[in-house]
């Protein structure tokens, strides 16, 4: 790798892309040589996402035609789902790395994809390619890798409170409940993102069967009888928030839940474990990680030793998206994982 | 009249028209007929305003052919400007009172309305016949007649707050500062009402020259050179808040301007003047008046005797625009000017 | 009863006190007396109350000896927990009837008592006397006697929710989620109530044995061994939704779940079960009654006809508190029901 | 100084001085020595401040006396007003330079003082040994000196919005509106910061005279006459948002406030013009600059040529508090002026 590595980010008028702008543009040793998006392509790109005039102040969207021939080292792709599989191919092919930021290379098995994505994959061969871009589980494998694959935020919150748990055995059986804000939709303005409903929102959907449970029984290793994964929109724009459930496959001692954490998670640059006390910071909360990309977990066991709550929280636009892409193009590109993401919470905000 | 007056709501699936229904589910003696929606025609009501299940578990949106041949006793128009005139001439036509709430109606003058609407009126002969839909200003023209014109929101408030000085011609100049909730701006989802990007805004617009203000003129007889108003949209759905900077026309007497609102409005059943004590009290905030039909003025003086400025609260869903048609209607009707409007404030909310 | 009912309320400075205040203010046969509160004893109603300045103009807060003094037929009683019961006793033996709003008489075996709110209770032979103050419960035994007992906001919602189940033998167990908005910790600014803290907090707290988690218990005759409730303090002023995981005790099929619930609430006035469709307003969340004394129930059952979701939604000052308690004062008074209860949900707000 | 400055900061435990603490704990040359808090003294800093526990994870709040005994190069003074000046004056006797955030030493004419704040100044030399800290006005001065006074958030706001009119002549005169979030009020909960009353509001206060036009008039150089102050606490927790109603001196045209803004902030690092065009960002609002020190300013001339309208925003604790003083501290200290200060705003969020 040169000293500096050129980047191109597709999608870069959406909310997630312009996360990965944020991101690089304080990035120490990635460049943002393009800005790829076909409906504002000639807008500067401060048009659409005004924090960032100072970063970019030149910079204006290009067209797809545009962002391939920047000859960039790495894509970041933050594409509609099904969108980005074919670019993805088509960057590998000309030597990019990729780090793709949708749901088209999450999932390993094509039959897995088939049955929560409703057709089978267009290019079942990157399903292999892909590593997950969750450095937390796949550092190793990322690191040697041309290709990361999006993690859901919702899924990624969930992978990171509970991957302990089910590399431990613990999990029986669980019940999945993830609070979301309004930036998880996107940029395109809906009746359901509509401010006057919106706001103040407590909505649940998706009660048993969000498309991101795929990615957490893969994770996880798990099966979806023992499996529900519930969500809820809340008053927030930023943050997920994972409430897990948790019945587990034996009665333990809460001493070796926190050895379980704890081993899991040792040395992780952005995954912490939330203290036993104060009780007030036992169980994380989004605000806690606003703008950054931690990722904190807490735990409390029933004076039963059977029945667990989990509680995970994350920034969707960071840890659940842009910031992970970040870390997991670092591996790729052999630069240091932390670099450019070392941005602290913004609390209280 | 009969004892029922029968009523049909035009743009009934909108958010004004919505809350026509809501005042109307309620009215001792106008029961709704029809609730005209060309686009969703043939949807439940509920479906688009859920909360009125209850009250109308039936009822149905109907084509505006439908509307029509209702026969119903008086039309509530929560139409877009602009198509709301034809409207209006049709239903006097058939002889039905009419309630109007678009701003088809509301200037007096044709070549005012070119000016601020940027074309001539269609039925300049409507713009006579119509009474400014305010009953604490036209109360009494309002009983005699068939037509009344709607409100603005922001007119409202402001007027309300500035028409006790007007009328005692106080005012040099003003500087009107108006902040609305998101419900304001319809029900039709935009970039600029998408959460993430309306939640906790604080976005000034239209610095100066908002169409309300030819309203406000009209109303408060000031002509443009000593009045602006500027909007600035805030995190709330509903309500509305004018705050206005006032010179005024001479040296005063904090007494004189306590005279001034209370001859102006007392009596007044949904009017009301701020207390001078407790002094966190003195200048509302929608807060205190949100679902009911109320509006609160209150203001300080400085000591100079000469600066002054006046706040005024209101529900602009309520007071600014149904609240205030509903009680227009009462008195086209013959009704009791309160009745469906004793709704008390929801508070904290 | 004489055709006026005269009521006095206790504790009328604090967030439920005040909720009563609301109702009674627009209730046809019930006129408040007295407003006592020691602390403001003296100062206007409205200082504390704004939104009720038009309704209680001349209204002081009285000193508990004048509450007594006023000889009210009834006496709501909005204390914190500990301090109700001696008044309670001392109301009854002075022949008023009592609609207490704390926790003092909520549970019926003392030894249940002891166990939850940690000491025996002051006066055991009042849990005997109190009816829950559920009427879609004890609309029965209300009707005959002189002492409602409060209900818990997060329990009357959980218990409104899984009654139809549990009474169907249907509950094998639950994971009761409740989320809460900032009103239901009353009036008094705490550091977990500070602005900067508590907006957009997802504050997860008592993640197992909240101590509304024992009229659960009783009221809907489950052990605990099978249910948890979890709390979430969420972005919201009023409003309590329950989200319950239900794992049903044999495998059902959906039919029979609508009709456990239609049969429980037929006929209830201000108990609704949610539509199956249109699918968005299958689970109910709090904006959709704001401001009324309605539940809205729906649910969604897993494909393997054993896990369930259910979730309820109030407004936590009025069903959760003020409404029930007015309601259940109604039968005890031998009035209609509904009497004063009548306020629509003020959306969208 | 050694590569390495030591600092210490007092009232460590508030809303400012956590934000202090947020900044250095990224500064690239001052390392935290010690967090000083009374009442917490002994307590692990990040129960405060849970979002620096990573970057704290050891620091306790100590002692005033412990924090004396550190020997720190430079003290952040982050005290309530009427605190500050005794520990500025035995800080600097002691030899260590001093950022201040309170009041105490910000005006410069002890009558001033004594006017706005209601007693005469402690130790008025201190008045005339404290620049302005606000690096935009006062660099040169800043950088040999030894004391930075604080700015007031508002002040600041209003200064930087204002300054280049005013140098230029132009104010007429000028009815400045601060909209402000809950953090300005700081850490210690009231019944004004309480969720359920503060959650919406739209609350406006001291509608004339604010402790910080004190600042305003000095800085602006402008006399009472003819400027008024007006706050609004609204739904934020950071930030503050200024619009100045001004009457220009004189008629101008566009060009030369375009002219008169480029030239006063031509090079600074943090205040930026907002563009003319799109028009939806040319008048800024805090959500723009959350989490960052950047100030925007935007203008609108009215079509006479002597009605501006002119909004500035910042978030409250970074350019109108912390980050100011820490830009200070860096001029006092002989470091790079925006060490420590490269945060992106956070958006949207």
């Amino acid at each position: 790798m040169s000293s500096v590595v050129r980047a191109v980010v597709w999608g870069a008028n959406g909310m997630a892309g312009g996360e990965v702008l944020r991101i690089l543009a304080g990035h120490p040793s990635i460049r943002v040589e393009g800005a790829v998006s076909r409906s504002r392509s000639g807008q500067p790109v401060w048009h659409t996402h005004p924090h960032l005039r100072g970063s970019f102040p030149e910079l204006a969207f290009c067209s797809p035609e545009e962002g391939k021939a920047t000859g960039a080292d790495i894509a970041f792709l933050a594409l509609p789902h099904g969108t980005s599989a074919p670019l993805i191919r088509e960057c590998l092919d000309r030597g990019m790395k990729v780090a793709d930021l949708s749901g088209d290379v999450r999932l390993r098995n094509p039959a897995d994809y088939e049955q929560w994505y409703g057709s089978a994959p267009l290019f079942p061969e990157l399903l292999d390619r892909a590593v997950y871009g969750l450095p937390e589980l796949y550092r190793d494998k990322l690191k040697g890798a041309d290709l990361a694959s999006g993690v859901g935020c919702n899924a990624s919150c969930s992978i990171l409170g509970l991957y302990p748990l089910a590399r431990a055995g613990l999990i029986g059986d669980v019940r999945i409940e993830v609070r979301v804000g309004s930036s998880e939709a996107g940029a395109t303005p809906t009746t359901g993102s509509h401010h006057p409903f919106r706001s103040r929102a407590l909505r649940v959907y998706e009660p048993f069967r969000h498309r991101h449970l795929a990615e957490i029984l893969q994770e996880l290793n798990l099966s979806e009888e023992g499996v529900t994964l519930t969500m809820t929109a809340v008053e927030m724009i930023r943050g997920v928030q994972m409430i897990a459930h948790v019945n587990l496959s034996r009665r333990v001692k809460e001493a070796e839940l926190w050895k379980a954490y704890r081993s899991a998670y040792s040395g992780e640059p952005f995954v912490s474990l939330c203290p036993a006390r104060p009780s007030h910071l036992r169980l994380p909360e989004p605000k806690l990680v606003a703008g950054s990309n931690q990722a904190l977990t807490g735990f409390t066991l029933h004076e039963d030793g059977t029945r667990l709550v989990v509680v995970t929280a994350i920034d969707n636009l960071m840890k659940g998206a842009a910031g992970s892409a970040v870390q997991s193009a670092n591996l790729l590109l052999g630069l240091d994982e932390t670099a450019g993401l070392g941005m602290l919470p913004v609390y209280p905000a």
